[in-house]
Parts: structure tokens; sequence; C-alpha cells
């Protein structure tokens, strides 16, 4: 028996509506994940995330593995014990973190040699030591380790590096010790380079794993990019696997990558944006700091419930962002990720209601959200 | 009829469990007052301060007059609405900020010109403009302005200190606007002078004031100090009026005025102390930076049920402190305020059940929480 299993519900064009079935439970799709890097989203508790309807976390890897350690997880129980939270976790490679850390860490054939910057310690993250990271914090889904490509790269170096990313998945695959306990996706690379993406994906298609994920991509290039690449991988897997969209985005760029096909998604933007006092509403981004909402009574978005919503105005809001309380970090990271909530849950609805105007009315939402005029 | 009315209900020596009736609710006494200066009890939520057993909370008009401005606070409905806590408020009156910016302040009759940290504009705060400010923000204990005392102080500065404190006092009760709805609270000073303490506490007393405050300790006087000062002030002071020691303390302190019959009490200590991730707890205090607790399974206090205690680990709260997590913060501010609360509660179940022998249990487990060997 797979640790995960997915099957469609209900489509409309490529979109699908499922369910992912995985040792802690099943998450009804499409679904966003909040980012809890080092084994919290920060600021927010897992009654919280619950509340506004939340069904699975993304936690790191890499920042777990140097504090507090995968050994003092696994001796704790396990992340789900450790952060409190019995839902289903997915974690990333670490892979992300070694890009973007690119002026302190070292690449080669073998991994990654990084300098933490949380000690100024060299460590060596493999493939082998990604799993098995992974797998000691006992997650439902573990990440295949790939090479990020860096936006833009050249075909050749784009080609070079989506093999190295098939060799890594080949080691991180013989390197698992618990695949009936801890899922592991692979990752489609190949850049801007349909030809390499439709490559890299036959090939991980091949390999028969637990699931896909679209990596690469939210990296630097045009929205229209990132749409019509996830399209394009999207559309080279299988259907009855599960698509996850790594790191992305703005509510609309979720919206069209449902439209395409994916099913999972997580990104730093709502919590991060919240921590920095920008909200999300339905008429708009919002952010606090701007002196119109000193004495605005009103509450940050009239059509949410969450506890910002539903207790405080966004003058006050306002006052606590401007004092830097972390009181208005969490509340506004709240309130951002609750609106993500709803629009995965409003999405999943249209899609079993096989409703393309309600799906399209929800992309007109979405854009609002993101701060962009209705196209 | 006055805005604050107190009765004893029970007294144990100079002990007394009473009720404290105001404006937003009345409140069992002996109360802990958590310290919400800028509008919120940092990290920690109305209904989380609550279910706790928070009954009152405290506020700080000086920081709320910098920022957001009283009248934006008025004009949106008050600070009870503002900061969405509809049980009582007390205001400090801005005398203590001042003392403590002294680098940045002037004082002169008229009142005090105080340099913000915030802005660096200078303003002047004056016994009128503070009584404007609190009833504006809708509270229901303003304190009045007074001249915070430095320690040490001679016998005739401390003379000339209280003098002024009267005389300011009497342009608080005269510049009341809204006498009925914002009940005032005089307070005692005269630094470590038995005499001075005595004469002005009378001074007061014959004013008929709501409720009566010790203030000018906790500022660098020894321990036996503070209690005796403490103790001697509140004898002073009538059986039908709340008397509330400003900023005092460690737990054990707390019992100590409680049994020297002081009834309200506020300290930035379990808050301020959680954010920097130092516990109190029934076991003695927890410094959460601390290695040993890296991979402690238990929770932070065995004894407590308060949302920290019931579903995480030490070692999972050290990884957050370590971090820097706002979680970590919250939680364990959160932790401290309910170590507290928990306090109070059982003091005043002690004094109505006219139990010396659980007081006195009380104050042995008030100094292993203070981090001292029981005497």
């Amino acid at each position: 028996m797979r640790p995960a299993t997915f099957h469609v519900e209900s489509s409309c064009g490529a979109a699908r509506a499922g369910t992912l079935s995985l040792p802690h439970g099943s998450i009804p799709t499409p679904a966003f994940m909040p980012v809890g890097t080092r084994g919290t989203v920060r600021g927010v508790t897992p009654a919280e995330l619950r509340e506004i309807g939340t069904t699975i976390v993304l936690a790191n890897t890499y920042h777990l593995w140097v504090r507090p350690g995968h050994e003092v997880v696994r001796t704790l129980g396990g992340l789900h014990t450790f952060m409190a939270w019995d839902g289903p976790i997915l974690t990333d490679s670490g892979g992300y973190q070694v890009f973007s850390m690119s002026d302190r860490s070292v690449v080669s054939e073998k991994g990654v040699r990084i300098r933490s910057p949380e000690d100024g310690e060299w460590r060596v993250l493999t493939p082998e030591t990604s799993i098995e990271v992974q797998e000691a914090l006992g997650v439902d889904i573990a990440m295949a380790f790939d090479e990020c490509l860096e936006h833009p790269a050249t075909r050749d170096r784009a080609a070079r590096s989506t093999e190295r990313t098939t060799r890594w998945l080949h080691r991180c695959q013989a390197a698992r010790a618990f695949p009936e306990r801890t899922a592991m996706f692979g990752i489609v690379q190949g850049g801007l380079y349909e030809d390499l993406r439709r490559a890299h994906a036959q090939e991980l298609v091949e390999m028969d794993l637990d699931g896909y994920a679209i990596g690469g991509l939210s990296v630097g290039e045009s929205r229209e990019e990132l749409v019509a690449y996830a399209s394009l991988s999207a559309s080279c897997l299988p259907d009855d696997k599960v698509r996850y969209l790594m790191g992305v985005g703005q509510p609309v760029d979720i919206v069209d990558a449902v439209l395409a096909g994916v099913d999972l998604f997580d990104c730093v933007l709502p919590s991060r944006a919240g921590r920095h006092g920008q909200a999300y509403t339905t008429q708009g981004r919002v952010n606090l700091k701007n002196a119109r909402f000193a004495t605005d009574p009103e509450p940050l978005d009239a059509d949410c419930d969450c506890l910002a919503c539903r207790t405080v105005s966004r003058a006050y809001l306002r006052h606590l962002v401007r004092c830097g309380e972390i009181l208005g970090k969490r509340l506004v990271s709240l309130h951002n990720l609750a609106l993500y909530q709803r629009l995965m849950r409003d999405l999943r609805a249209a899609l079993l209601a096989g409703d393309p105007v309600a799906l399209a009315a929800l992309r007109t939402r979405a854009e609002l959200a993101s701060g962009r005029a209705p196209e």
C-alpha cells in the first residue's frame, strides 16, 4: 500500500477536485499548504490553522535539520508530535534553500555544501541525507532533493541541471528506508524549455512515483511564463497522481494553475505578507501601514469571518502593525491564510459542481485579491 | 453612583478577598492585570486572556496618547472597542513613563515635557492632559498623574515630590469631566520614609477617592523594603476602597502584598519574561534557551493547563525560543500569565475559605515560581 493515493472526484476541463489520502488523514483538493518553515506557521497555532480550514502544512527539511536536528525530532516522536499538528505534513527537500543561499553554498554531483547562516557551520546536504532527514521527521510526504535552476538559464545549463535532478532522484528513491510510511514526490524541472520539461516529466512518470511536483517556477519568470510552464508540466503528468506546484503563489496564480490541472500548492506569501502588515482581501491588497486606515472602523475584509475580521477594525490592525506588535503579525497572517483557504474551498466546490461560471467568478475574485485589475 | 465600588467578602489577617465593581464588569479580588501597553497584551488575544481567567487589563496612557492618539481611539468607540476587550480596563497615568525616560524628559510644576522615542517630537503631559486622555479612552479606572520618585531619594526630595504629587492630584480631580464613567485612583507616594507615606496616605484618604494605589515601589529597593512599605501604605488605607500596588511583581511579592492587604496588581514580568523565553513554573523559573531542554518531552509545567502546557513539549518551546519564532513568545507569555492568574484564583479561594494553611502553601509555591528557595 502506498502512503499517498489520489483519486479525482470531479473535473472541469483540465481542472480537477480530488482526494489525497495520506497516513495522517485525507485532504480534499485543490489544497493550499501554509508554510511552517521551522515547524511553526509563524505566530499561528495548529488549532487556528484547523479553524480556517487548513488540512496539510509544509515544513522545511533544511531548517529542521540545522535546528533542532532531525534526530531530536525523531526522539520526540516525530514532527507531528513536536509541532502538535496531527494532520498531514509535507517537507520540501532542502533543495530550494540551497538555491536561495547560493552565495554560501557549493553544488557538486555528491550534493551541496552549505554554510548555515544560523551557526556558520559547513554541512553537506545530499539526496541521501535529505531523505534520511525527512523520514526521521516522520512526515507524510518527502520531496526528492533536486537542483533548483536559476532564472534565466541557458538551454545547456537547464539540460545538465535536469539530468542531475534525475540522477539525484534515483539516489533519493534508493535511500528510502520507510517507503510505506513516508511518500516521496519527484519534481519536474527543465527551466523554461518546453522539450526539457516534457522529457523530464516523462522520465519521472516512468518511475511511477507517489506524486509529482512542478518545480523551478516562481523564480523570476513572468506570470504568463509561470502559468504556461505549470500548465505544460501538469499536462504531462498522469491523472491518477496528485500534482503539486511548488512555491506558487498569488491567489490568481493558484486559480490559473488549478484550471491547468494542479492540485496542491504552498507559498510563503500569505504568512510573510501578513507579518509585514500586507493583507489580501476580497477587495484587493491592503497595506495596513497606510495612513488612510488610521480611523477606519471597518473590518479588514467584510467578507471574511477570521478572528481578525470578526473582532477588530482596520484602524486597530494598523495601530498594531505600526507599533510592530506581535498581535498584528499574528492576526494579519491568519487573515491572509484564511482567505487562501476559503479560495481553495470555493474552487473545490465549483469543481465538484462542474460550474465554469463559478470558476470564472473565483478567478475574478482572485485577481482582485492579488491586487490586479480584472482582465 | 461611583464608577468603582469595592466590598470585602472575606478577610484573613490584613488580607482580603473582595469584589471591585466597575462599568465594564465586576472583578473578584485579589486580581492581577496583564499589561497591554499599546492596547494589546503582546501576542495574546482577548479571548486567550479570558480563557486563563483574566478579568481586567492595564493599558498605557502615554503610549496610546502618542500612538494612535486618544482622539482616534475615542472616534473608534473607545479603548474597549478598539482592542476588542469588553472587560474592565485601567490605564496608568503616564507618570511612570516619564520617570523611566528621565533622560528625555523635563519635569516642572506644570507637568512634563517629553521627547517621544517614537517620533522624536516634544510633547507636554500635564495632570489635566493625562485625565483628558484617559477619559477619552473611556477606561474604567484612570490613575492620577503623579511624580514617580527616583530611588534612592533624600527625605527632602521625597517630601517635595510627594507634595507635588498631591497638588497634581487636586488638578487631576478638577480636570475630570466624566467622573461617573471613569473612576480615578490616587497614588500614595513618600519614598522609603514612613512618616511621609503615612501623611500622604492620610491626605489621599481625606479626598475620598474611588480607590487608592501604592506607588514608588519596585524601583530598585530591596524585597524587604518593598514588602514593608507596601504593607505600611496598605495599612493607612480604608477597608472599603480597593488597594492597588503598582508594578509589582514576582509571584512571591504578590502573595506578600496580598497578605498585607493589597487587592490589585499589575506587572510586565510574566509577559516580558515570556517574550524572552523565561518561564514561571510551579517548579521554579525556567530559561527555555537552556540546552538541557533540547530533548525534554515534558510540558513546561505539569500543573498547568494552558495552551502551551496542553499541547507542546519543553523541547518544542525551546526550539521556538531559540529560533526567535513568534509562536514561542506567544505561548510562553500566555503560560506565564496563566500561572499568575491561577495564583490569584487560589489566593482568593484560600481567603474565602479563611484557610491560613492554604495561604502559607501558596506562598511557598509562589517562592518556588519566583525562582527562590522557600525560606
